[in-house]
């Protein structure tokens, strides 16, 4: 067991286990102390074979049940931003973490504390590194290094989707379109050739983009193409000769990442596009007998997601997976983020009953 | 007399005294050695009454002459660009400040020093930092400490205009053109209003702009309305609620600054529009007599000047200016500038020819 770890008390309910998650900083990168914590609260329990990857801590039951669901929530958080330590204010508990997503991860670890025998073999995750750089990513790491602790037949992300299933995840493109010209004084501007004023057709295409809004296993996903940065100029007094639109590309789950950017090289055909940062998505896989009987059990309301997550990550192990935690996704990364108490009681109740019978 | 001021010889050509000028290294802001060279040149000439303000050196006759002219240089250059010391290759002279506008000052110091009875007086001006914002400007500082010392019937500035006239300048007019949304996450874009996209029309007015060529005094000016920067952008997943397009209008000098104002806003109608900077232009003024006769004494060659220079600042002062020095304007500010020995020979020559008959 490892020293100074501040110790996790799983027999609390898991609004109390939240409020002693969100106490433990835990930034990207800063995530020992709350891996050393939950380490050592689960290695005690001789119903779980445990691990530690890094800060990623992984328990397993072995029941040698017909089927192994993976159920993963990360540890970190978005830096402070003058919001621990936690405050619990009537039904809501506010401060850094609550949403995203340490309501999710206490609701594993009283489930991995207290359901021993599950019906179906549960793999639990709690990853390190998920807000920041995917090179750091716990999921990732783990999925390259042991991809036989992920194994399973379906995969639950706690992520903040209000308690509800959001399934599957949209992907995610950008790239730059860049306009060239020629540069000369502005004081004889006809000399030049200005590239700034040649990124308005880029604009406009932007502008005249439908989006498109595909229905898959009964979801409707919306897709968004839009200019998040745009750049241009040498001095004040000089016709630029160079202009960059960063275009980010929210797409569908039907597309996969190639289909993804031929769609918007086409679009901007005619135009240099270059490729920077590209995310496939997630089809939501609710076809499969485990996503059946989880949606079923939590009340069959089940709705897309549209932002990218690392739902994506068990996608590609061919794992179908889905969104479902406490929290609201909107209030995510906010200073005023906040989790109510009713989710975080209705996702233990909902996944204890799927886990049970 | 200062100390330590490099010694100025001006019993030396024109041309090598431009070598000299050239060795003294004189970034804006740096010119004090430059200024004490100056200084001590000029001092010991019985016909020239000199003043020192800041590193700016003013030197006048005192014949009582019907007509009193000003012909002006300044001192400083850009920055280094591994282009000192002065290099004479063939008929031209490389080297920073060789044609911007070191070849012109020492036109200006060699007519001091030789023509000791003008037909006109003279107030010869070598001033400090032109190459930088106006507040250090030394013709700008004299015109407000003394502006009597500019006072004069016509005004030389010596900028590089290929020893030929260059009358008048245009003015130029800076603008924010700011067009606003309402960030969201790029994941569920059609909740915000993209910023950037609303640049599109701006971009698009832009591209439609017509150039008004105006006829004054006989000279063709050449507006011009361009972007010279854009920048918009919160995040990579973040719908943009700004963005910035910094335009330059390039005004002739029929337009007064309210004026030059009045037409950009009209121009943007319907956007937010502030003016962040301004200058005016200058009229050519060549109906005044010693603009005509100079003009005539030159050979009669005129052409409008596009680019804004010190020569509005005699204007506002109620002087006729032209521009006319040693150098191509292109090669300003290159790494690569230099003077051809025949423009700076061509200038010495006919304004003495305009000083002495």
């Amino acid at each position: 067991m490892p020293e100074n770890a501040a110790p996790l008390d799983l027999t609390a309910t898991a609004t109390d286990l939240t409020v002693q998650l969100v106490d433990i900083e835990s930034v990207s990168r800063g995530e020992q102390a709350i891996a050393d914590a939950v380490q050592s609260a689960l290695e005690p329990l001789a119903h779980l074979t445990v691990s530690r990857h890094g800060n990623t801590v992984v328990a397993r039951t072995d029941l040698g049940r017909g089927e192994r669901v993976v159920i993963a929530g990360h540890l970190d958080t978005v830096p402070l931003n003058d919001n621990l330590p936690a405050r619990r204010d009537g039904d809501l508990i506010h401060g850094l973490g609550t949403c995203d997503m340490k309501g999710g991860d206490a609701v594993i670890l009283r489930l991995a504390a207290t359901v021993p025998e599950p019906v179906r073999d549960v793999t639990y995750v709690l990853y390190e590194a998920e807000e920041i750089d995917s090179e750091f990513n716990g999921l990732n790491l783990l999925s390259q290094s042991h991809p036989e602790l992920l194994a399973g037949d379906f995969a639950i992300l706690m992520e903040p989707s209000n308690a509800a299933v959001e399934a599957g995840c949209q992907g995610t493109l950008r790239v730059d379109v860049r306009t060239t010209g020629e540069r000369s004084h502005s004081a004889r501007s006809w000399r030049g050739v200005n590239a700034i004023h040649g990124a308005a057709e880029v604009l406009a295409r932007l502008n005249a983009y439908e989006a498109r809004r595909p229905v898959i296993d009964g979801l409707e996903y919306h897709e968004g193409l839009n200019a998040v940065f745009i750049r241009g100029g040498v001095a004040g007094n000089v016709i630029p000769d160079e202009c960059v639109v960063e275009v980010n590309f929210r797409f569908a789950p039907d597309r996969s990442e190639d289909e993804a950017a031929a769609y918007v090289r086409e679009f901007f055909d005619g135009f240099d596009v270059r490729v920077t940062d590209s995310a496939p998505g997630a089809l939501p896989g609710l076809d499969r007998p485990a996503a059946k009987a989880f949606v079923e059990a939590v009340g069959g309301e089940v709705a897309p997601k549209f932002g990218w997550t690392d739902v994506a990550r068990f996608t590609a192990l061919g794992i179908p997976a889905v969104n479902y935690g406490p929290g609201d996704p909107m209030l995510a990364h906010k200073q005023e983020e906040f989790v109510p108490v009713e989710h975080i009681e209705r996702c233990e109740r909902q996944l204890r009953t799927w886990l049970t019978s």
